[in-house]
């Protein structure tokens, strides 16, 4: 049984991440693609194997990036770093390439057979953001696969923000500051939506 | 009024964070002094920041990795860095080097005028870990100051393990995988012990 059945069995839908690196903004607010972070790979691998989600897919429309994470996979699925580490590669074989966001979304039709839920996130205010608590209970009562959508930069652009189903919250600290990396929300928003009560 | 002083006037013990990079295991069970990792020290930081904690430990005997350390805050807080990126000024500045974790206790009982409890973390099993929920409220009840211990490399040395207060529980997520990196990690850690209820 797949991970995404494992899931839907348990009643609650399947949730994919995309760490997106086009379109994302810079410091400027212009619209960019990033380039391709080798430890957020590791980190959002090992946090979609922690918590068992079907896959992470790594957008970006740029060629040279798009061999970097091909090969830096193949290092750790095949290399010497599989024998080193099987931990890692268990980890790592959940990314998944794609050149849009649209290209992630059409993967996730072929796999479900349904057109996902498309959720954003961000540390901007404005949004409305949906509290994490009433999204933990949508994966709960709606078994339509949903894709989240992780801005790398300085966030997803307008252009896709005003398309998404949904906008999480941003991750509140103690004092205002909305710094953290992509790392570390990734993991922080995974852990609110997914950890067992 | 500092941000020690800000938890204690909420009727909350103020935590500090630290990075530990010896005593620890290498993935052969032997104890080392790992190497500091740029990307961990803006990854704590950031998140020392979001959640508001008084400071981060730095922890290492090892000379030309504390020059490296200081030679990085140095850049983000005095250098270009610093007029570039005002909000990384502000996370690095919580960084403190401590040549070992009884170098970390000493600065916190000067600065706080007691003894910390020390808290460690672990991703093992076997040390009857303090359950989240347990650890949060001992933090309201007691406001003496707790340094929470975050082991690199493959985890705190046992010598560690067996002087501390207290052990929290491994963060599970949904099979069993425990192998998130320390930025993860610290970053779950901190939301579920500080967030806003």
């Amino acid at each position: 049984m797949d991970r995404k059945d494992r899931w839907m069995r348990k009643g609650v839908a399947p949730l994919y991440l995309a760490l997106v690196h086009h379109p994302v903004l810079n410091r400027r607010g212009e619209v960019i693609a990033s380039a391709v972070t080798n430890l957020d790979l590791h980190d959002l691998a090992r946090c979609a194997c922690t918590f068992d989600l079907p896959a992470c897919f790594v957008v970006t429309p740029l060629r040279d990036q798009q061999a970097l994470v091909q090969r830096l996979v193949r290092h750790w699925r095949e290399g010497v770093g599989s024998e080193l580490a099987p931990d890692r590669e268990r980890a790592l074989r959940l990314l998944r390439l794609a050149e849009s966001i649209e290209e992630a979304k059409a993967n996730l039709v072929a796999e479900c057979g349904a057109r996902p839920r498309v959720w954003a996130t961000t540390a901007r205010d404005g949004y409305g953001g949906m509290p994490y608590g009433l999204a933990r209970s949508r994966l709960r009562k709606d078994p339509t696969p949903v894709l989240l959508l992780l801005g790398t930069g300085w966030g997803l652009d307008e252009a896709v923000m005003s398309q998404v189903e949904g906008v999480l919250e941003p991750i509140r600290g103690a004092n205002g500051y909305n710094h953290l990396s992509v790392r570390c929300a990734a993991a922080i928003m995974l852990d609110r939506l997914l950890s067992p009560a």
